[in-house]
């Protein structure tokens, strides 16, 4: 079948002469990762020897439940399906479209026993986008959840050459398949240095990324949630909103199956029936972006809802502002802001502390924390690469046993991702304050020099944002003879007359040197194709609009 | 410095361009294992950053207690004053003579913060031996508890050209010098590869082995331990039994750490000591010995003792009798037996049904339960190496990441110790039930093959140990014409006449093969220089009795 990847195969091909000499000499050629062992990618066949009776998963929306058991009864189910009748097996590559599904998840759990790579791709890419993606993976097949049928057939011509079954139905061709199946416990040892999942991220400028995640990438993200969990896992119950088309769903489901605690998987986001999930399914804690948050405190149940059962919030994706945590600090509800990266995690950061100090989640609600256990990091200059002062900012860069194995077929995206010295560059700007906490300033791209000072266009559009007069905000940087670059703010709302009282406004909030050099009033701010601020075009328009106006 | 291990250097010279290929080709000489990263061995200092104000560790007898930030502290100083004022660096081996005591846990995370490797010696060795263990480690340095001076004078020549320091007054001469430095945080990023420990074990029949034990092997043992722990380790009130020279001591002391709980280490093991420290210090957990709980239980203070705030005991080392477990199951507290190599955990193998179940621990108390999450297993015909039926015993062998790397120097043991393809030989016959659960069955060494079938000269030995008029018993094999070998019972304690009555009593529980050839009632049975039953040289008075009796 279809074989993506070769390199999965070379690195189990381990001689056993090479692991007997191991011991004696201590090669660089024996590699405990590269070792297959049966509980690598089994996580369901551990679990059902450990904990068989306790559920595992939850459909909050048909109220199916599975045990252990049950789970690894429907994994390997899969796994013989398609080891015996699709012919399928190490490496092959098995691309998905689901929404988030118990199924999805069975099939990741088949794939660890089979050493199959499973990549999902997102039903909200647009046709172009997921053909390009469909045709980067060469799939040998696609699964596809029946529900999503028409974005299907809206896809062009990669899909339609593609060997694609349907789930997600009684009657769907794939569970009468599963149906005829004598299941076996089909189980392949493999090495943790082996490709679990291939995620596309990126994409809003130029091609997305295909990350190569590999099966000790996922087991050491969720070791670093165990270990910063006091409590334990296997409590948790976990409402799960984050798409398994990202790596932040698989790592939300999968440290809680690790851990033996029960994950609850609606199909979609929806404010109102995750504020009843949480009360019929005693949910203890989710994971959520900050347009989540806001939409569930603005649900009109919101202030009856019985929120008894959460003990805690994990804010990911940006920093989240101090109003979408506060209805959820005032019922009582533990917040933890975290960072991460799909190349480098995404367990990177949390702000653990919050959790012995509960007020530490408001005193350091704008922190991501310090990083996890086995996550190194540095700040540097992201011009020289030297470390920057306490306090000042620079390039967020990681390095943990959770780093990704770059990008599918490209050598040169790859290797930019790494610094010489093996750090893996996040883009992202950061700075430390003396009490050891990580504060996520911005992106690098959008990092305007001015003076030699470094000025994150995010910074001073959060602060403007806060001026009730403007109702949206973006910060760019300019060409400037004297400084280098200076910044502009291009904001809407305000009345030209109301612009001199804005900047004495900023006097107080802001250092000088951050101060925007011109303050422009606009009708619209300009987005990309995938509804992103686009600073670019911004800049672009705003140099040529002074170029014109100079001649 | 004196340099014993010079493989300890080669696996962390890994040139960036390595590092730089790795995502790219995925080539076997890239290694997640040998990459260094700063928190390897530093887990004082990542403790201080996520939890600085719990409570590490206790010294119950003293009252003195650590935060991970005084924890941390105090292995800054240590690593400042080994590396600035003794010159000490990574790959150097110090030897350290302690009981348990906190001093060992500080010198062992200053050693995780600068590469150093430590070598524990028992203080119960015999001069001999540990004179013989020394000039084997050749450590650069010896530091050992003043209390412990009597026995260090009673040692050899190989000690008294040591470099040797005191430590455990306020006055002492380390101490002295640890307070003249002025700590930094010294650390050297280490790769999971690399050497922390140096082990001695077994000795009761040739020299004693030391085992190489990396930092991924005591990560994973933690790892381990946290995933088995359903209500995590943050919580846990360890009081700590085993002694820090044999890799079960630290395997009970790392992994609270590791999780941010809180370890009470008293210097010595005694009973009345453990009630009052089980009270006072609200320990809810503990690990034990059979011998430990039998004098616990027996000591006069038991019955009154609260044990209000333990919750579960795991018992290592060897197979639990009933009659031991009974006293503290009575009082509600969960018992859960465990086993484990150093050479392969030793987090093996755990009954942890017993947490989901409480009623399992009795029912299933005979059993180690299965094996850990990462630890795989198999159990095989010690002669051809191909797996036994459900039922049957075998030779139970093991693979995971926590395997040792070998023994110090000893290519040839290093070797036997592995099968061809990669296997740990645990030495232990083992079965297992149609339940999945794991029995310890005996020794390889003490199996006897008659007529095909394998007898495990223990089980033998425990059933007859069950009739009330044996007080001693001793089996082993001896060769037969027909059979191969057959079983042979060495008994003290009935009269002459008892034996067909012991023979009748048998038949109804004992499989026929496995009844011995000859009972033969003895003064008393031989044991080695260490204490331990002396089956080999039975079987050799036996034999050579018979031909006698023959000739």
């Amino acid at each position: 079948m279809g074989q993506v990847d070769t390199d999965i195969d070379k690195a189990v091909v381990l001689h056993p002469a090479i692991l007997l000499e191991f011991p004696l000499t201590m090669n660089t050629e024996y590699c405990a990762d590269q070792r297959p062992m049966n509980w690598v990618g089994d996580w369901a066949g551990r679990r059902r020897c450990l904990t068989p009776d306790r559920t595992a998963l939850v459909d909050p929306e048909s109220g199916l439940q599975l045990t252990y058991r049950e789970l690894d009864d429907r994994a390997r189910r899969w796994a013989t399906w398609m080891v015996d009748s699709l012919g399928l097996g190490q490496g092959d590559v098995v691309a998905l479209l689901s929404r988030n599904r118990l199924e999805a998840i069975e099939i990741f759990m088949a794939a660890g026993k089979t050493g199959i790579v499973i990549a999902p791709v997102s039903h909200r890419l647009s046709p172009t986008e997921a053909d390009d993606i469909l045709s980067r993976l060469q799939p040998a097949l696609l699964l596809s959840e029946s529900a999503l049928g028409d974005y299907i057939e809206g896809l062009g011509k990669a899909v339609a050459i593609l060997l694609r079954l349907e789930f997600g139905t009684a009657d769907s061709p794939v569970e009468q398949a599963l149906a005829r199946v004598t299941p076996r416990p089909v189980n392949h040892a493999l090495a943790l240095a082996d490709t679990c999942l291939l995620i596309h991220t990126g994409g809003s400028t130029g091609l997305p990324k295909i990350c190569r995640i590999s099966h000790r990438q996922m087991v050491w993200n969720a070791v670093e949630l165990l270990v910063a969990a006091p409590e334990g896992l296997a409590g948790r119950r976990e409402l799960v909103l984050f798409p398994l088309f990202h790596v932040g769903g698989w790592n939300t489901v999968l440290p809680i199956l690790y851990a033996g605690g029960c994950a609850v998987v609606p199909s979609a986001f929806d404010p109102a029936s995750v504020l009843q999930t949480i009360d019929i399914h005693r949910i203890n804690h989710l994971g959520a972006v900050e347009a989540m948050l806001r939409v569930i405190a603005e649900d009109p149940a919101f202030p009856e809802a019985s929120l008894a059962s959460l003990e805690a919030i994990t804010t990911a994706g940006a920093p989240c502002a101090e109003t979408s945590m506060a209805p959820f600090l005032a019922r009582g509800i533990i917040i933890r802001q975290s960072y991460g990266l799909t190349e480098a995690g995404p367990s990177n950061f949390i702000n653990a502390r919050a959790m012995d100090d509960p007020t530490s989640a408001v005193t350091e609600r704008a922190s991501v924390g310090t990083s996890f256990f086995h996550c190194d990091y540095r700040i540097v200059d992201p011009v020289d690469g030297s470390p920057v002062a306490i306090g000042d900012s620079g390039e967020l860069q990681l390095r943990s046993p959770h780093d990704f194995d770059g990008y599918l077929d490209d050598p040169e995206r790859s290797r930019a991702r790494w610094t010489d010295d093996g750090w893996i560059r996040s883009g992202d700007l950061a700075r430390e304050d003396s009490e050891g906490r990580v504060f996520i300033v911005g992106r690098i791209d959008n990092v305007i020099v001015s003076g030699g000072e470094n000025i994150a266009a995010e910074e001073v559009e959060r602060l403007l944002g806060e001026h009730p007069a403007i109702k949206g905000v973006m910060v760019f940087g300019v060409p400037d003879e004297r400084w280098g670059e200076r910044p502009v703010a291009w904001v809407t709302g305000p009345a030209h007359d109301a612009l001199p009282e804005i900047r004495e406004w900023l006097d107080d909030r802001l250092a000088r040197f951050k101060h925007p050099a011109t303050l422009q009033i606009v009708e619209a701010l300009p987005v990309t194709g995938a509804g992103k601020p686009d600073r670019r075009r911004a800049r672009e328009e705003h140099i040529e609009a002074t170029w014109r106006e100079g001649s």
